[in-house]
């Protein structure tokens, strides 16, 4: 089935706003096995729209429209699609009535402008929107079925994951159930991944399971798109493949599906009733502020101290004698010392030693990790070059990920392609 | 001129990378007064290519294609770009010599896979790309003039600027100067501030003179784009538009173009030879975590700490009792003791007392800042509402801007648009 998206709006157009809608739809309708094969942009005018609408109705099976849909003049959608489709604008009494029960609900008039939402193309099927005024619709425009959905992001994501998506599978005869299942990690590059996971995609032999990724240094995402009959078929196909996953991918998988690293952490310390500080330099609070704002972290999260000085932080700790220099040692005799100061279970100290100089591709830190308890110390030291934000970045993420390789009992100490010795 | 984008590449098109190249072509256009009206996306397709080049050569004045100009087998460009135009490929010595300079210079020696970029439409005019091996390149298809430019941002950025826009400006007999001017604020909606600043364009008669918003909440930038003969000419018709915003945004103007909030910060504590610490509740570091990692903070920033529990506050700056609620008072009484124990010239205190329950649109929390030196302190309490994350967001650069307004001798109490009371 051949799927076009048509994004709308001045804003977007102009570049006002960065299209994340469009991203998030055509992510979205792979992992449901859909693919989209063309993207249109254009503005709050008439006749660029009358214009991509045609031409998307001369080329795809399905189109979904994106924007267009508020109270506003510059909301063109319903007309221009009325006029593609060659019918009248017409008042849908159900959507109207649904709108003054949407404001009733919150003690407020309906302002009159509002009523504009309820105008749809005469043969058009209403889309439901169960949290906002504006009125999603589908209707056919020469060979092709196009949706209409609308900008604002959560409305989008409810219509288009629980109306539009089981409608375009039922059209493109996929009638099957879809999964996406996912994997986190930190350390290795999107490559090696690819390369170490070779041939898992063919533990299932009717090419039900296919692999993908998504890179966001530090992290990346591995994706698996299961399809089946039912949820049992698509659990019996994804079992070996995800187990085969995690093998090979091993410590270095830090979260699945919705799981974040900082998630895991906190999760594992609320499990033992444990309590974290955090010291840092360079990365200058930003390990803490993954962690310290979650919900949960009030009680888990004890103190964070940050210092670009090597003497303050011995002194923000409680050290008698400043450190000379930043090492493994050191990181380690500042996390004990925190340890006894601020009485938290878990200590994490990460110290950063950057390179001089101006910032640049070949710029670069030494990062020296360690993870303090009562009984025991953990350390890590690692070389990270890249420039000033990739060192700082990288930094953040792996002083949080050898907390929780710590936590769960896994080596902290494991070699990364991100770092160069 | 009627300007078109196409932006190119399975990675794009799937929406596993966000195309914020479009976004930003299209923004520096309208900053150079060229408007965007039609944007298309395709992947690595050699039809969709095909018909994407057609459709827009036969519609617009200018293209601008982004991506595909690389050295592998989907990087399609100038195969369909040859084709579109009738006309071979052909190899460019000069390009290859660049190539081969450009591998020599870095010790290494040139792929052969690499040679393919220096592959070009007979009828291509070279558009050089100083910092990468992608060569850009224009030709006529159709009635447009194609602009062809690689996918990697720093090196499409290097291009549009000097390469890419003067070539517009020539063709659509804008040969004028253009300059931007930004002002970055806090504290103002978008329609408040294009209310405070109604009519400033018509300071200058000739409508040389262009006002338009970006909103990235919690900040808001204000940009005027002036056209003119001339510099000489652009900062006659600045000057007085210039010092209206000036006037009217007030103490909300907290940056001026490539400005930041933190650097502003930093700017100001080092022209004092002054030292700042931080603490912080729910933001959880990232105040810190904004000023501490730039270059010259390690000099100014002296020590940042965070707890989300007051009496591990009380304990980390050294108060004798731990306050009972989080106050005004309490904020000033914090970064006082914080001043002493930490010794800095300047302590930001910003805590935060969130509301119970579940994260919803309801959900809020009310902000105590004080910023506290040797002889003085000052403080403000705000309510914010609009969930757990319009909280976070609010109370950082609330923060930290109010630290701006204490160093700029501005008041720090000024009501804002996004508190309740």
């Amino acid at each position: 089935m051949r799927i076009e998206l048509i994004c709308t709006g001045d804003e977007v157009l102009t570049g006002k706003i960065v299209n994340s809608n469009f991203s998030y739809m055509s992510q979205k309708l792979e992992d449901a096995g859909l693919d989209v094969v063309w993207g249109t942009t254009v503005g709050d005018d008439r006749e660029s729209l009358l214009q991509a609408f045609r031409l998307a109705a001369g080329r795809a099976d399905a189109v979904i429209v994106n924007g267009g849909l508020g109270p506003t003049v510059d909301d063109l959608s319903q007309e221009i699609a009325a006029q593609a489709a060659g019918c009248e604008l017409v008042l849908s009494e159900e959507w109207l009535a649904r709108m003054e029960a949407f404001f009733q609900r919150r003690s407020r008039v309906m302002p009159s402008n509002n009523r504009k939402q309820a105008m749809l193309p005469a043969s058009a099927e209403i889309i439901d929107n169960p949290i906002g005024t504006a009125c999603g619709f589908a209707l056919d425009i020469g060979r092709a079925r196009f949706f209409f959905t609308p900008g604002v992001p959560r409305e989008l994501k409810r219509m288009l994951e629980e109306q539009v998506i089981p409608r375009l599978l039922a059209r493109s005869g996929l009638q099957s159930t879809i999964h996406l299942k996912r994997f986190h990690s930190y350390g290795l590059g999107e490559s090696h991944v690819d390369a170490l996971l070779a041939g898992v995609e063919t533990l299932v032999s009717d090419g039900g399971v296919k692999l993908g990724f998504r890179a966001h240094y530090p992290q990346l995402e591995t994706k698996l798109t299961v399809r089946g009959r039912d949820l049992d078929d698509v659990r019996a196909k994804l079992a070996p493949v995800e187990a085969e996953v995690r093998k090979r991918l091993g410590n270095f998988i830090l979260a699945e599906d919705d799981q974040t690293l900082e998630g895991v952490v906190l999760a594992e310390l609320a499990s033992r009733q444990a309590t974290l500080s955090v010291v840092e330099s360079f990365t200058g609070g930003q390990i803490a502020a993954r962690v310290a704002h979650l919900p949960g972290a009030e009680k888990a999260f004890r103190r964070g101290i940050v210092a670009r000085d090597l003497s303050e932080i011995a002194a923000a700790v409680g050290l008698d004698a400043t450190p000379t220099e930043i090492t493994r040692e050191t990181a380690e005799a500042v996390a004990q010392a925190a340890r006894r100061t601020t009485g938290a279970t878990h200590v994490l100290s990460a110290l950063v030693n950057l390179d001089d100089g101006p910032d640049r591709i070949e710029f670069g830190g030494t990062i020296c990790l360690a993870i303090a308890t009562e009984a025991d110390v953990a350390s890590r030291r690692s070389r990270v070059v890249g420039g000033r934000e990739w060192v700082r970045l990288g930094a953040i993420e792996m002083a949080l990920d050898c907390l929780r390789r710590y936590l769960q009992g896994l080596p902290v100490v494991e070699r990364i392609d991100f770092e160069k010795t």
